[in-house]
């Protein structure tokens, strides 16, 4: 493990990017997007990423520069083509974009094509919070979940976001609609381990203990078709709707045959238009009050608000700075040294 | 069982409350919603619910006339306060002006405060994709889900729903966050029969076979933390930035001390304004292809899309008319008796 503040990391992040040549702008929402995540503790979506997105760039899967173009615009609508931009930068525009113009009508939606994957989805819906508002996101993925009644997979483990702003910390719902993440699967491949019957199917869709034919199978959704249908509408709008496509029509984030072109759906609802924001938010503080003070299940000290436990990590290392795995690092390391730019601890 | 054609049914219904002293609009609004229930197949929120409609209005805990007001009008956002008006005209009329005014602006989201039970949210996001567009709805009911990590209900079986349209029928998904419906425990505790593990938890929080020890606990969400989180949202938008206050908050349909006082939060997306609509519905219905022709878990005979089974029952009844059990049938000919009505097979 080294150590490092969130500062020092992200202009590092930034000053690789830049030296690769990628737009400013766009170096500095995909450093601001990997940071964030690192410090609300979801590392997988942390700088862990920033070697694949960079060997994309290389590879010229991903534009180097901002190419995103609005389609069609409304009051309340934006349909954009990421032009294969960075994810995080097409996500952070949409999102912004949503912003400003909810704050005229009350609400806004964007939709986004040729996108990349961009992160982790509650960077954007934190925007909308921390602009007083209730923020939504949801992506595509390549097709791991197979649809109630199916054997094969056919939508990604498509993420759903809401964040919703209080008088302290927001309540960040962020969300795959599968029971685990496929990472676990390959994690007890890895160890030698048997998997809990319940988190995938093999190949013909039959419960399976082997994480290896998991692997060649599908996750499974929780609640059933629940799950499943969740996984769906987010296929249908920001597959469809967007224009991206649906989940086996999208190219991997590990394979180089081709642009990603994965889509976004994501908006924000402008509180002030519904109620004044002081006592929404006091309301949701009173709900997480009252929440707290219920009655502890058997095994659990605490009752936690969603994406409470994740908020707090973040502003304890924002405080008092990160670990960064050795392996990441030496990643990161061999990023910038052509660049002569050093990884120093902090 | 009787049979009847839906249009039969529909103005039985809708005479009943116009005998009663009911609005004839707000009359026609809830006999639509719950002839549709019926009509899909979700009988439990059908004709049979028109009885404990009519006691609240008669005890005076619902009003008789529209009582709707507008709060507050953005070009996208709408707050509305129900006025305890019957819940099926405040929800229609909330999704109604959605629709309106999401033509102008691409999107529009509507709360209402002072509601009553609505029936089934699948009946106003249909509106939505009939015009078009991307509904969506959400309401919050009487405390019936422990949040995760807690041994006591907060939230309640909040259903959230979204109707996508395509060529052909719309996709539809209509879940409670609840692995099952509070009905099936009291079914199973009627027949002497145990429940499964993973539907329920005893009033300490522990996993629990015994439906009576279930009905005094709390039901199990999706997911774990996932459908705990989905309830907490609908909280939040439906009970909060309403300003109808959480589920612990409100009065239960079965019990009459006070008004219901539920919230609902809704809205439309309009497809035009982000892609041409043919494509959009060509691509939904592509998907749906796509789907149905993936292969077949061990078990299954064939891919439904959600929403499929039951708007399939609906086209079916819609054209050869439904069957209503004598009980429901001997409900609704006494709620009609005073006032001359007479329920006739048709």
């Amino acid at each position: 493990m080294k150590h490092f503040t969130a500062g020092a990391l992200n202009e590092y992040c930034r000053k690789v990017m830049e030296a690769k040549g990628i737009d400013p702008e766009c170096a500095a929402a995909v450093a601001d997007m990997l940071i964030d995540a690192d410090l609300t503790g979801v590392s997988t979506h942390g700088v862990s990423r920033l070697s694949i997105y960079m060997e994309r760039v290389e590879k010229g899967l991903v534009a180097k520069g901002n190419e995103i173009r609005v389609l069609k615009e409304s009051p309340s609508a934006l349909a954009i083509d990421g032009g294969n931009t960075l994810g995080a930068m097409s996500a952070s525009f949409a999102m912004e974009r949503c912003i400003e113009k909810a704050r005229e009508t009350g609400a806004c939606f964007a939709t986004v094509k040729n996108s990349n994957h961009f992160g982790a989805a509650a960077f954007y819906t934190k925007k909308a919070a921390a602009a007083g508002m209730i923020g939504f996101c949801c992506t595509n993925l390549t097709a791991k979940i197979a649809p109630f009644g199916s054997s094969e997979p056919f939508m990604g483990t498509d993420p759903v976001c809401v964040a919703v702003p209080s008088e302290g910390m927001p309540v960040v719902l962020d969300m795959a609609p599968s029971v685990v993440a496929l990472g676990k699967l390959i994690l007890a491949q890895k160890l030698g381990q048997s998997i809990p019957e319940g988190w995938a199917l093999d190949k013909d869709g039959r419960p399976t203990t082997d994480p290896a034919e998991g692997r060649k199978g599908s996750l499974v959704p929780i609640g059933g078709p629940k799950g499943s249908g969740i996984a769906m509408i987010v296929e249908l709008l920001a597959g469809v709707l967007s224009g991206a496509g649906t989940a086996t029509h999208l190219h991997d984030l590990y394979e180089f045959d081709a642009p990603q072109g994965v889509g976004h759906f994501m908006g924000a609802i402008d509180i002030s238009h519904f109620i004044d924001v002081d006592v929404f938010r006091s309301g949701v503080s009173a709900t997480s009050a009252e929440v707290k003070g219920l009655k502890k299940a058997t095994g659990f000290n605490e009752i936690l608000m969603p994406g409470e436990r994740e908020l707090r990590f973040a502003a304890e290392r924002a405080e008092k700075g990160l670990d960064i795995p050795d392996e990441v690092c030496d990643e990161l390391a061999a990023l910038g040294a052509p660049y002569g730019l050093e990884l120093k601890e902090a």
